[in-house]
């Protein structure tokens, strides 16, 4: 089976950034030349997560809201007496949102909603520098 | 390697329907002559997510009630404001739970818990017809 | 394509035990002489589920008080009513985070960030012995 690997690098703001992964990963999918697979995206680190969400400034600031509900910023956080980061809260939304999501592709093209977008949601309380990788599997 | 591809498709109800996918996803299994592999199941869309869940209705109705704490109906949503669907609170629950689902089979059988089924989650605020993608590889 | 599977059975206990897979699935990796892949890991049953976390005792502690909130044990739960067996909050924190994950595997390492590992969250109320299932794909 072949696999055809490929990195995002994007550098990302503090807080909760939300940033659309799919005109990146389209051009990937376009540069394999595969046409039918499975699409295979991750990101690396334990304050980061990958999912989807129709990406509009609406949605994408309600999804900012909802996470601070599940995980809210100033909470007490044993993470935070111990390493003294203060991204206590960036690991809990990591952890219970996850790190990977998986995509058919069908003739070249990702098999979204016409109002779903792949997205990185990077809950780091500093700007990072993030890897995500794609694996195309055909 | 070669991937089976499979749809199903069904008709939702608004609001939260929780519909069993694990007799159609093992009938596409039977029908492959796959032994031994892996299947995703994807939704496209953003206001509806993919699971496992103990199918009875008790743990369903939970269901519905934890992704009302999660994302309540009648919180404000930014996304209402400017489009008018009255859907915020089903795109916040689909993007936390997400569209992805990876189970293995072997000999032909999903590898579930006893009590695990399949679910498709549609959020929406009105009847949908969805489409279900599922993709084995072997 | 090659599929190699692989199984950890491990025995939990009781209230959200937070299990660091990593080792015993990099042992597996190791042993697959598999030098690029993809790695799904799935746990069967519908009260348990996998992620990725920074596995250090703050954090993991933090992780048990977000589920805490997410689905409080003391709720209400249709599930308790009808079986009696008074894990109901447990069904919910599986279905919120999912049974299954899919990680990067290249030159024969796991692509996790530095301080990220691979996790089981057994949510049930009693001790259980757990299988965790492997598909390493190449």
């Amino acid at each position: 089976m072949p696999i055809v690997q490929g990195t995002i690098e994007l550098q990302t703001t503090a807080d909760t950034d939300v940033v659309d992964l799919t005109p990146d990963v389209s051009d990937f999918i376009a540069g394999s030349e595969v046409a039918d697979g499975i699409l295979v995206i991750f990101v690396p680190g334990s304050t980061a997560s990958v999912t989807t969400i129709e990406y509009e400034s609406g949605a994408v600031a309600d999804l900012k809201r909802a996470v601070e509900r599940l995980a809210p910023r100033d909470e007490h956080y044993e993470h935070n007496l111990r390493w003294g980061d203060g991204n206590g809260y960036s690991h809990i939304r990591a952890a219970l949102l996850g790190p990977s999501l998986t995509v058919p592709v069908r003739e070249g093209q990702l098999e979204l909603g016409s109002w779903q977008q792949i997205v990185l949601c990077d809950f780091d309380n500093r700007p990072r520098k993030r890897r995500v990788l794609l694996r195309l599997l055909s």
